[in-house]
């Protein structure tokens, strides 16, 4: 399951990250980089800490995806600003990611709050890069509430893992969480309060 | 020894990034992310380099002392431009992360030389990073003088380890060292020479 | 073999690395943690991906061959922009990081797809880097076609890798062909399309 959920997150991220550096003027190759960095970062940042190998080493799969989201960014000509669709790829992303994480930092015997720390790793540490490489002010750190929501789900997840519950159910009930506190967020335009 | 060492440069090294950014305006999600990335990012490098998982996916002590930080900075509503006391703790959190990086790599079978860039890796690359996030000129390649301070205290403990010293004096002197270099040279405007 | 074009590789990647420091007027400190970090970063992040320790942690040539290209550096005061003889540096340096890091990763177990990907990073990773931390616009994801002749070349190393012939000819014959990619491009001004 953590393979499946994997690739799709994969996938979401790329198509954000394509867009992202299409919208920045890169050719077909930039597009590429940035899409397999938005994608990749997180999940081989969290397997380095937990002292795995990236998943993507042994599976072509994450990079067949990278490479349709990107045909699929170049095909439809996508450049204009952050839509819809983009959006709730990039929730969706966030989400799975989220979810992947979580899981599998406990099954190779990382402690919950860990468990949690690299959940949220997982979904953000692409975009950030992302955004540093690309040159623009980075989402997660000046705009709407990646951080909260993913770290909102992350604990949901480990509170209720050890429940009698399914290992889809938590799955599902933490993801909903993630996409539900950034859908309300952005519709409400709450953010986190500043320093004065 | 070297556990307690790395928990006061967490510290110190969260006050400082939580500082810069509040005073990039970010909201208190974002301080967090940064003083995060700014405390741990050296030690989790070193450890990766060594082979092993960074220390704080077993010690949750490191995340207590990060919200620690982030919560004095939240409540002191600390924005103004780097003051005695974050140069203070700046300065303490680099010489106890450069003696612990290069205690610890030696502990993990480094050579020498290696122990020294580690040790200065543990205590430099998470303000890299920190700046770079927070899109301002990284401080460590543009002004002062961290990055001599931090080799010369490592080449200082690499040089007086063998001796019968013992480990507490080792320490204490190296890191003297650092917090003597750092002093000297932002009082007397010292630089390292450009080319011309 | 794979050391000594290792070796060659940060030399070169060394040289480019200081020249562009050294630009961007930063101090003799700053120009030696430039070069490092553009040497270094693709085979290290090669390595932790592969499980591996970074092969500067047990061998001193590294830091010796990027302190010779520092100390040509400052004293030769190379600071005028991208010359001839430091484009053929870093393209020398390409070729070399990607065969070196293909081979190294088929040695370590690697699958072919995924030699490729790591035969890339080795090669374009630090300069990536270096941009960043020097605050210019990446010339991998800008300019020229650095990532498409480094991938055209860890192609033709896979592809002809399991034929009878020796592997110092696979070497020099995909080295040949980054070589011939990016000089080409160059002088005919191609470029990867955009998305319009």
């Amino acid at each position: 399951m953590i393979a499946m959920l994997d690739i799709i997150a994969t996938f979401a991220f790329a198509l954000v990250g394509a867009r992202i550096a299409a919208d920045r003027r890169m050719d077909y190759g930039g597009i590429l980089l940035i899409a397999t960095v938005a994608s990749l970062t997180g999940g081989s940042l969290r397997n380095l800490f937990l002292g795995e190998r990236p998943i993507w080493l042994q599976q072509p799969w994450y990079f067949l995806s990278i490479l349709l989201a990107v045909a699929i960014t170049i095909a439809l000509r996508i450049t204009r600003p952050v839509g819809k669709v983009v959006l709730a790829m990039d929730t969706l992303g966030l989400a799975v990611a989220v979810v992947s994480g979580v899981q599998y930092s406990l099954d190779h015997y990382a402690p919950s709050f860990a468990a949690v720390i690299l959940g949220v790793l997982t979904a953000v540490a692409g975009g950030l890069l992302r955004d540093v490489l690309c040159q623009v002010e980075p989402v997660l750190l000046h705009r709407e509430t990646i951080g909260t929501a993913c770290t909102v789900g992350a604990l949901v997840y480990v509170l209720i893992e050890p429940t009698s519950l399914p290992n889809g159910a938590v799955a599902l009930i933490s993801g909903a969480v993630i996409v539900l506190v950034r859908s309300v967020s952005i519709k409400k335009g709450w953010n986190l309060p500043k320093v004065k």
